[in-house]
């Protein structure tokens, strides 16, 4: 691999930006790359936007003076290419025939950025704000007493200020303290569980029985040597699936004191988040008000395969068979949409919120296919999802587009769909940008040309157009050693182009760093909310409880 | 990576096929693996084959009588996913339109096998058998005095002896002896280069220019310690495009004696045969009998940028302007078919010859996406092509098949077709497997799991069904070392599964690799044929007749 010379050390990032005020779309405080965006388009978007804004005046006026309802569909750790596309499915021996169906009645987002790993993904849809800034770059799969601080103002508030009815179901993992949760987070209703798979598809007896974690089972570990017993938490113990109403405590469901956690109930969760989703679209359909539906579904992340009665893909593999059963799903939901009469006056999105869980590659069925890597990576792989948009009428069907999308940008142009942009906080910076010219007009109407691509609270990568700088371990003091990526080119990362683009990237990506520097200076990051784990959740279990004081215990040894 | 335990050695491959004629179908010799497919399916094949017989009779009787023209389109160097696709292509910043549109109308073979390059993979579509049988595994990009055999028994002759008018325009590449070139080989007309790219875009003054080919060109060496003058054979001293009808010699055309052979004479020659398919097209269609037309582009492939007068893709690679011009030449014949009147009654194949050329990746513009590895790989990155078919109101539109299909599948589907399935050669081996009904009724009515993967003369990897033996450098002594890949879990061949199903399919493989060696010991390879060099081109120029000489006493030095 060819070596460049980018010369970047932390010394050189002080300079500041200049006061930019006036062409800068309302008071929305942004990161400097988009001045230099707004400085050279400001003319042509806002001849642009005064068109968008009749189109979607037009359309509230037909809707009976109404915005647009919005339906969210997070899914869990799939990969670019996997969904959506008949002849990618062949490769792999499977199919997604509803997701496919909805990708050519929709919009392909064929450039979508993520965040490279589930939490900071969901940080960043629900803030706009990359999740560097607030902390929420990684959460714990245990008991941890941190999340999503009450003090960011999420999507649902906003909409929900405008007159939204908001509900979560599914996956949710933003914290295990109260303020986190999303019925504190502007949601009207909200079910989900309080962790994620980690704790719910392997720390239980089936996935240990399974070989698949052993020793964290009941039976499936010779104690001989164990001084420290409190080191095994395992699913049981901790809680399990909450559900809740705007700014009350929620109650823990189906899950009574001494009961074991197992792939079942794992199963009968998934199930019963899909019949929840349903049943909330149904309540949200029949009011007056638009809605906010977010549904992030558990599968296809799976653990052992107790609930696999039969194998339905020529692919087998124990993840592909879970989406299979995604894809179903939100087949039944986009038809129960058509039942309801809500299919042509709604947005509704589905994404990945990042790459393949490599881990459990090729067992999985899934391994990286057209970019490298996965979760956790800043190689394409890691952050580029699927992403297809649907708004019968307004968005064109069956169009792909490549311009560059981050998953904050829906923030942006879900507020000013929704009429909240006026509710957007101008304290802090707001990472997403307003994409609805892109979605309404189409190809090159996209308003981002730049994604900075964080690992937790490193700078690993930077993309300007077609060019990625990778900065390898995110040392900016050894961004000497960083390679060029031509990603048109090379979308695998495989030839870097440094030799032949380095003296002129170096100084742009240089300089680009640097303003992004400036404007962190400024607005600095801030860490997590912190706090008493499962505080307010009225019905814990004795056995929830003693994990809790253990974990206070513990966390308090550095005190004593 | 983990090794595995295939036990095999060339002693083991010695028991022979027992005699198998009851089931097969007619009396093509196939190869050993088919016959197990046959003594398991013959009965439903039986069935099916009736009631297609029946819907092709029902078409020739719709067309006065007459079988399905056939065009056939191969594209040189292009790898899976690059063709066909908005969605892939917005990942590479270039648009293939035409084709897109064309593999919506047809049917997508999401899983056809070619040979791992160039000449390999047209003699196999040629012949129905892969090119190890004739010595035709490989060519010589320079003067080289072999090519195809007359005795082997070509598309074009048969069709041509079942009423089919023939034309041939484009790379031919299959050696530059006269009994090899297409007018011999059954086509009426024929318009080719007698070489290939290697002359045409690289071994020119243009070239050396830019460096691309120091040394080759007129100026751009300094030959202070060249002895052997003979050494360096430029484009210009070797034969260039040629045209002829069937059985005459044929002359060389656009070069006058003493000219240069040079980038501006490539792009040239490239718009020659866009106009000459366009213009066989319109003769044929004209005539009373059913046609069989080949188009085989030279571009994508191409030399320095010399001929790229301005960038029209944001990819901007090289390969990728070409591609795109390409693909609007397709859209042009397209066009002109509709014009015509014979876009319902023609059987159109568009597809890929082999992977890419990633020698000159990534300034190509293409790397490999999907796959793993390019052309001279028998990784599924040289072996995997687009490929999309097209026969309005007989091929289902828009839909894609993930059967396995290997080139030569070709050969026997449209000697069927084009009713010349009888005058198939008996006396030989015949790779080729009948696919009218995956053609036909679509998915899962394929009929090859497997492919014998060879890279020359050396057998590299064996596919059945999902899973890939991977023998390295094609030592059968030395498979002890082979790696087992599930191509469906692991489309890139990454993540060996050979602990988990070695023990398995070892066995199984090593018995396939016998069954398939037996055969080749009945049924022999043998050479390609030997001749004189050009001899028969009537216009040869002096310095092309001083090259041939040259080229006759290096031959025959070890006789000296």
């Amino acid at each position: 691999m060819i070596k460049k010379t980018v010369c970047l050390t932390v010394a050189t990032l002080v300079f500041t930006m200049p006061e930019m005020t006036a062409q800068a779309q309302s008071d929305i405080v942004h990161d400097a790359e988009y001045y230099i965006l707004v400085a050279q388009n400001a003319e042509k978007w806002a001849a642009e936007d005064k068109a968008l804004d009749e189109t979607l005046a037009a359309f509230r006026e037909k809707n009976g003076g109404k915005p647009p309802n919005i339906i969210y569909i997070l899914i869990d750790d799939i990969g670019f290419g996997d969904l959506g596309s008949e002849a990618l499915n062949s490769i792999r021996g499977y199919s997604t025939p509803a997701i496919n169906e909805f990708a050519r009645e929709g919009m392909r987002l064929a450039r979508m950025y993520t965040e490279p790993s589930c939490t900071p993904t969901r940080v960043a849809f629900m803030t706009g704000r990359q999740p560097y800034r607030n902390g929420m770059g990684n959460t714990s799969v245990d008991i941890s007493g941190f999340g999503l601080a009450g003090k960011e103002v999420t999507l649902a508030e906003i909409l929900s200020e405008s007159g939204y009815n908001t509900s979560h179901v599914g996956k949710w993992h933003m914290g295990d303290i109260k303020e986190a949760w999303p019925n504190f987070q502007g949601f009207n209703y909200a079910a989900f569980p309080i962790h994620q798979q980690g704790q719910l598809t392997i720390f239980h007896d089936d996935a240990a029985d399974e070989e698949v974690s052993i020793g964290i089972g009941a039976n499936n570990y010779d104690d001989r040597y164990t001084i420290d017993g409190w080191l095994r938490t395992d699913a049981s113990s901790m809680v399990t699936g909450v559900e809740g109403v705007r700014g009350e405590n929620p109650r823990e469901v189906h899950m009574k004191p001494g009961e074991r956690w197992n792939e079942t109930k794992y199963h009968e969760m998934n199930v019963r988040y899909q019949q929840q989703a349903k049943e909330q679209l149904r309540a949200l359909a029949e009011k007056n008000e638009p809605f906010f539906l977010q549904y992030w579904p558990l599968y296809p992340l799976t653990g052992p395969r107790t609930t696999t009665d039969q194998y339905t893909t020529p692919n087998g593999g124990i993840y592909v068979e879970k989406m299979k059963l995604v894809d179903q799903w939100i087949g039944e939901l986009m038809a129960e949409m058509d039942e309801l009469g809500v299919a042509d006056n709604t947005l509704v999105i589905i994404m990945g919120d990042n790459g393949h869980f490599t881990k459990y590659s090729p067992q999985s069925g899934f391994t990286p296919m057209i970019f490298r890597g996965g979760k956790g990576d800043t190689t394409e792989g890691g952050v580029r999802v699927d992403a297809f948009v649907r708004w019968p009428g307004i968005i064109e069907a069956d169009s792909v587009v490549g311009d560059i999308v981050h998953v904050t940008d829906l923030f942006m142009t879900i507020a000013r769909l929704g009429g909240a942009a006026d509710l957007i906080p101008t304290d802090r910076i707001i990472d997403g940008i307003d994409q609805t010219a892109l979605m309404l007009n189409g190809e090159t109407h996209g308003r981002r040309d730049y994604v900075f691509i964080y690992n937790i609270n490193k700078l690993e990568a930077v993309v300007k157009e077609q060019y990625k700088l990778a900065i390898p371990g995110g040392n900016l003091d050894n961004a000497i050693l960083a390679d060029f990526f031509d990603l048109f080119r090379d979308p695998q990362e495989k030839y870097p182009v440094s030799t032949e683009i380095g003296a002129w990237g170096g100084a742009k990506f240089v300089r680009m760093i640097q303003r992004h520097m400036a404007r962190k200076a400024k607005y600095p990051d801030e860490g997590p909310a912190v706090g008493i784990p499962y505080e307010g959740i009225e019905n814990l279990r004795p056995e929830t409880k003693t994990a809790v004081e253990e974990f206070l215990f513990m966390m308090n040894t550095p005190k004593l």
